[in-house]
């Protein structure tokens, strides 16, 4: 192979702050009509479905339903249904699957079993023509163009910003408001991949680390559980994500000086409550990176930050900014390992489960 | 001090199997009459709040409330409720909070917001004169009697008990079944128990080991989750749970034949289920542990065990068979590096989170 180690990651990295503008020009029409069907069934909860970085995509959703839409909310287990043969009352309940193949059997089980027991079911996808797609009464493409590394990227962000347009018009009207919003998102994006300089020079410094925290509160939490996923699958990290809050209970015991910690903090409440998590890591000794950065109230806590650049984002978009350093950071501290972030070890693009 | 270290974790593991005959003796009515009540709502979406150890024992009434009752359930994000402010319509809902001491502010602030928003609430704690308790409708005592280790083991399997009571009712009548299998349950308990020389062998190997993933499906995937912040905490190992699906999904390039991998695989659906994901590992070279034993498929394959007695136990309460050597092996890692079980660094037996 000549070909470059990461060069499919990069370039899908690199591509994102146009496939956000492209999402909201090309595929925004698309979502809101859906958005306006599934809005007319008045539904009382809803449930999503996921595997892998599709997950954290859907707990991202998981938190614009309970506090956009104020409805309550749960992550399928689907093994409830594929396994357990489980056959829940569903009426009233809207099911989303989130998935960049479409491709995955237990998905397309569960969703399937979800509709004959009364869901509204909504595939969100990177293949419109996938089973998943075809399985659900709707289908929402998330038009992230094809991927070709195995580390899904582009796929992610473009899964966060469809599922907020999608869960956006149920609570609020008119999209002028959002065209803005995007606008600047796409910007702070290009920013924010502009700062990959201080991104290389962190990846260094975890050379030698064979093990990691990341952690984060409220929105910011889906960013800490997505960045760990990267850091396993492309560098073979032993990466582990906590919210804050239960990063206090249990797992602060593990934290010393020897263990790398790296929280997302951005502007919003979400950020606010991770003062006292920032706190105890102090105490502990942790050595702390913060993607973002601390809050004002802590300013004199000398920490090393890798800044996102959020001007004009609202928290709930924030998400989709975060991510960005910590992609640039699972594929840098790869290349310094002598890796290849296009060909994990031991994994496929798709993944089947049952 | 001069105490032996491990002496509360020792004891308190050891009283299982009689708390276990006493949780039904001496709270078995009081939990049927709450489970009468709550079932006359006839709710339709089960929503459940806890932090830490507690949050396991959420996520396998998780799996009871989808198995068994056929209704849609979800774990609260309690930001969404105490960071953000969420309101969610929960007219319903069957809000269930499980906490050890039954004190943590978020979720006394979650149930709270619950009730006001119209869900029935219930907390199951181990406390019931704690604020959580009060705060609730209706409130289950799951009997442990006092915890004094930091690491609590009597108070997870008490609340599986208590969780595993209250959800049975609600789609089965009669209690007589119910009595002859805790009785076969506690039996298990005390000859799973019995093996505890197997599991001081185990933990000498992982002496000089700093990760560990655990993995399981189903009913037994808690057990997982568990198992990990038990060895986390008192081991200070980087242990890290996935249920065998999300495994699959990017963390499977981590492992390889330095990284140990513990899989909980008890007889059942849950446990067939980890077939392809023992024979991937096997592919993979992983370091296996299997707690329980492997299907009869795969008796040729060679693996480390460590056995559960489940004899006449229905799969739905094999969970607090399989987290005994678990308990047990979290404990002997930790005396085996010259540490405390008892007092873990870092922690305190109440967590309070906001």
């Amino acid at each position: 192979m000549d070909q470059q180690p990461g060069r499919l990651m990069k370039a899908e990295i690199a591509e994102q702050p146009a496939m956000l503008r492209r999402i909201v020009t090309d595929g925004g029409a698309d979502i809101a009509s859906v958005a306006a069907e599934i809005g007319r069934r008045r539904h009382r909860f809803v449930l999503l479905a996921a595997r892998g970085t599709s997950d954290h995509a859907a707990l991202y959703a998981k938190y614009l339903v309970e506090v956009r839409l104020g409805l309550p909310a749960g992550l399928v287990s689907p093994s409830s249904m594929t396994v357990y043969g489980a056959r829940p009352r569903l009426t009233d309940v809207l099911f989303l699957a989130v998935s960049q193949s479409g491709g995955s059997p237990d998905l397309i089980d569960s969703l399937t079993a979800a509709r004959e027991c009364g869901a509204t079911t909504v595939a969100v996808t990177n293949n419109a023509a996938s089973a998943l797609a075809r399985a659900a009464e709707f289908s929402v493409d998330v038009r992230a163009g094809a991927e070709l590394a195995v580390a899904a990227t582009k796929t992610y962000t473009a899964e966060l910003l469809a599922l907020y347009l999608l869960l956006s018009p149920l609570a609020e009207s008119g999209t002028g408001a959002l065209g803005a919003e995007v606008a600047a998102l796409a910007d702070a994006a290009d920013a924010t991949l502009a700062l990959e300089p201080g991104v290389v020079e962190a990846a260094a410094r975890y050379r030698f680390a064979n093990r990691l925290v990341t952690t984060a509160r409220g929105f910011s939490y889906p960013t800490a559980r997505e960045a760990a996923l990267k850091l396993m699958e492309t560098s073979y990290l032993g990466a582990q994500a906590f919210s804050g809050a239960d990063l206090l209970h249990g797992p602060m015991a593990m934290i010393d000086a020897e263990l790398p910690v790296i929280a997302v903090v951005t502007p919003g409440p979400g950020g606010q409550a991770m003062v006292p998590v920032l706190e105890r890591l102090r105490q502990r000794e942790a050595d702390l990176l913060v993607v973002g950065g601390v809050p004002e109230s802590q300013q004199g806590m000398p920490v090393r930050t890798l800044p996102v650049v959020t001007s004009g984002v609202p928290e709930q978009l924030q998400p989709i900014l975060e991510i960005l350093p910590l992609q640039l950071l699972a594929m840098h501290v790869a290349l310094e390992r002598g890796g290849d972030p296009d060909a994990p070890r031991g994994l496929s693009k798709v993944t089947e489960t049952w």
